[in-house]
């Protein structure tokens, strides 16, 4: 029940890996799926809708790994569509893969525009409303919550107010927990969102919730978003990168500190708002998707100040040039002149490394000041769990290197006259325990002709890395003015069977950046083999 | 004069060359400024803010500059702020340098807000008021019109409405021509705009014209533009491409988008409206950023179709997901290549490039064929058009290569010890034009090395090369669980400064997958040079 005004819990749905994977360039694997559901699960975001089983075998995969390892509290919620005309629910294959996805709750979508019933599923208003009653109650009668995404609903109610009444009251009456309206073609107006999430609240009579799904085809999907909360709806969908179809989903980071530090709504644990710009960038790491620097509240740039005038504002009082506080939302502020410490933000991530360390210990500011040289340098830690680590270590104690390198050369050859070959090779010469490793080794490429190598000259002193292996390797290049000439950031996901981490290196040669980051993947496993044999 | 709804002729004012270069990575040469003022122009953007004289000496040259070579109808504003406190206009000298630049039209800014005021000027009230009166007085006494740009009003208005409307009634009644009131922090939500900007049309009572400044912090700079245009605004500042400090200003593109193409407001002539995906382009490559793909109306994702569903939808009925048409505002439908896709997206995509071709044509099949092939191999052409142009060129018409390789080799070496240095060669033999060509070159980094010496060895035979650059490059792991061993996709964008397109290579090996990558987009080069030197 959602009469305006009278609640202030909001539930958040992310659809990152089901509308997200729709936006180009993204492409997620099943272990980027659980990687994100566990980001979305420890910012505090309540529903992940995660896939749709019906049409998609690789999200098959995922429903049934994340039942072996469901998140902490978020629940995983599986997506399809309404049965197709003249078919009853139960002999459709696809509400079948939904069901055995294994959710407590499913997203079906269906229509609530004339132009879609008939031209898209050419089909009559009637068999349409009997797809949506048929199908909600079917898997209402199996046990399932289920939530009705009224799909082009504000099209729908701009076109035939009446038939768009129609079918979200059919969802409603026939056991719908939520029925959601979709502003699918992102062009809709905040007034007339407003007008029609009313009328809506009021012909379904706290029959259902009502929710919110809109798309930023006119530069309008927070707003739209936020009219349809002032106007009543309590669930809200989106993706917290705004990932999406098109021009993006509704940006749920956005939307949240919006409704939660402004509006006075609740969305997530109020001591999670913090998370909020390392789950955003920790998301777009995992998808390899560069984000645009000006996200309101998470950009990189959403708290730099450049202007002389901004930066002299801010210094005297910090709310003259910023609504909200970086703080708030695990954000920095950036005077580009001059960089500024955020230390408060780091003290967490420290401890988690050092539990023992005091609030007050000098290695705390020298970590801060290190962090934020190197994210000068290009350098991204929400990504890299184990480079930070091993920055932390190397901060807070003296750190004696398992290993240091004296040279390495890479030689890559194609070669199509008189025959097709290509060979990648590595020389590396090293320096551990006391004794200096000269050795080569070849690879399918300089990574692996490298990571080859450090592993064959090592492994006569540490014989557990053979234990080790790497399962992730992405390159970016962050400076993108500068393209091939330009820093690139590379990010190696290592595991050894029990634990997994990431690592970085940055560099303007993309073999170096390599080096770098499987260094510290290397000397993590070390340390914590170590770690691990002591009493 | 306006009071709500009798005129719908909106007033453009574009920041871009003012409150644009702001945004972190943006520095403009007079060079660069000039050339974005003849975009605007050639848009029909009626005002261009184009700087600072009494902050930035840069700007005195511009002014200077564009004097000599004034736009065709558009009109060239300078921006300053009001006097100091205790100080006379007359003496002022960065009032003095905004008369010397020379325009019809000034905008200068001051206070409206208490907060900044007393913290920020560390003046009062009555002495702020006569800072404004004082400054808009001289100006217009010196023949100027003057656009006063009320900072942070609406944080103002929240904090203290008397006070607020007391300074903006000072300047209507002091002379200026435009009482615009500035978002500054982009804070606000659109109703508590539309609001204020009742009150202020109020209060003003057609003594002037009443504009609207928003910055995207909370994701609401275009909805809080429309509100204030709905509540009677007729003056709009922005930037065309949303370039602005933090977050940004609010993107003018999307906002004549909506008020021209959606409310029936009259913003630039009709039939420019086509020139605005390329406009907002051509800025972005002169102010050399990327611009976010998902940008509303003109970003290259705006009409780009990926979801099955979505793109048989939009086979039978544009309108089934796409807001507006892509040819109104200058873009391009995109049906994106993906597993997911059957003939019928194929179909359109070859058309593109070779509009003759017929349905059945056994071309077709055979670019299907080679597509699957191609994608089961790990290649992906969504998010590379312009090696999917290559594959149709090469499968559709017999297609003669401009160049091929004959060998190439990279070497990367990284010395710590006695001294840190690194370098990278890349070898290349080449034949093209009947010629073969050897050559090396250095590069940070070995696609930069292959990069160098691939326009090297082929500028001696293809002059326009030296047009191109590469402006980004993205490498991604396609099968992760073998990691560095695995298959590596590279994709590459490439600019020529009129077009841009996307390339991608294959291959276990990152050398060669971004030879292959490189190759495509010289290629690509080359085909649309030869294309347009034919008569």
């Amino acid at each position: 029940m959602n009469p305006a005004g009278t609640s202030r819990k909001i539930e958040l749905l992310d659809t990152t890996l089901r509308d997200g994977a729709q936006a180009e360039g993204v492409s997620f694997s099943v272990r980027d799926k659980l990687a994100i559901a566990a980001v979305l699960d420890k910012l505090g975001v309540p529903l992940v809708e995660a896939g749709n089983p019906g049409s998609n075998p690789k999200d098959v995969a995922f429903f049934e790994e994340v039942r072996r390892e469901p998140p902490n509290r978020a629940e995983i919620v599986a997506f399809g569509s309404t049965c197709h005309p003249g078919a009853a629910p139960a002999d459709d294959p696809q509400l079948q893969a939904l069901l055995a996805a294994g959710t407590k709750t499913v997203t079906i979508f269906g229509k609530a525009w004339r132009l879609h019933i008939r031209e898209v599923l050419r089909t009559t208003d009637d068999e349409n409303e009997r797809m949506i009653r048929a199908s909600i109650a079917w898997l209402v009668g199996q046990g399932r919550r289920v939530i009705f995404d009224a799909e082009h609903f504000f099209y729908g109610w701009r076109d035939d107010r009446a038939l768009a009444l129609r079918m979200v009251a059919a969802a409603a009456e026939a056991g719908a927990s939520v029925v959601c309206l979709c502003e699918t073609n992102g062009g809709a107006f905040p007034e007339d969102v407003a007008e029609a999430t009313r009328a809506v609240i009021e012909r379904l009579d706290g029959r259902c919730t009502v929710g919110i799904h809109a798309h930023d085809d006119s530069g309008l999907a927070v707003a739209n978003t936020l009219a349809a909360v002032r106007a009543g709806a309590i669930h809200v969908q989106g993706t917290l990168a705004g990932f999406g179809e098109r021009c993006g989903n509704a940006n749920l980071a956005t939307i949240l500190a919006n409704l939660q530090l402004k509006l006075g709504y609740d969305c997530i644990p109020a001591d999670r708002m913090h998370l909020l710009t390392p789950s955003v960038r920790h998301i777009a790491a995992i998808a390899n998707v560069v984000l645009p620097g000006g996200l309101p509240y998470v950009g990189r740039r959403a708290f730099a100040h450049k202007g002389g005038m901004h930066m002299d504002g801010v210094r005297k009082v910090a709310a003259s040039f910023e609504h909200v506080t970086p703080e708030s939302v695990g954000n920095t502020r950036r005077f580009l002149v001059s960089e500024q410490a955020g230390r408060s933000a780091v003290i967490d991530r420290i401890r988690a490394v050092v539990p023992e360390i005091d609030r007050d210990d000098p290695g705390v500011d020298e970590v801060v000041r290190r962090l934020k040289e190197r994210e000068s340098e290009g350098y991204q830690y929400e990504g890299a769990d184990g480079s930070f680590e091993i920055l932390i270590r190397k901060t807070i104690r003296p750190y004696r290197p398992f290993f240091a390198l004296e040279r390495l050369r890479i030689l890559g050859e194609i070669t199509v006259q008189p025959a097709h070959s290509i060979t990648t090779s590595a020389m590396i010469k090293v320096r551990a325990e006391g004794h200096t490793e000269i050795t080569a080794a070849e690879g399918d490429g300089p990574v692996n002709a490298l990571d080859n190598a450090i592993r064959k000259a090592l492994g006569r002193f540490y014989p557990r890395l053979g234990e080790m292996k790497l399962t992730d390797f992405k390159v970016r290049i962050i400076d993108a003015d500068a393209a091939t000439a330009a820093t690139v950031r590379v990010l190696i996901e290592s595991t050894d069977g029990h634990r997994i981490w990431t690592t970085v290196g940055v560099s303007y040669d993309i073999i170096e950046a390599s080096w770098l980051a499987l260094v510290d993947s290397v000397e993590n496993k070390l340390i914590h083999d170590e770690l691990a044999s002591r009493p």
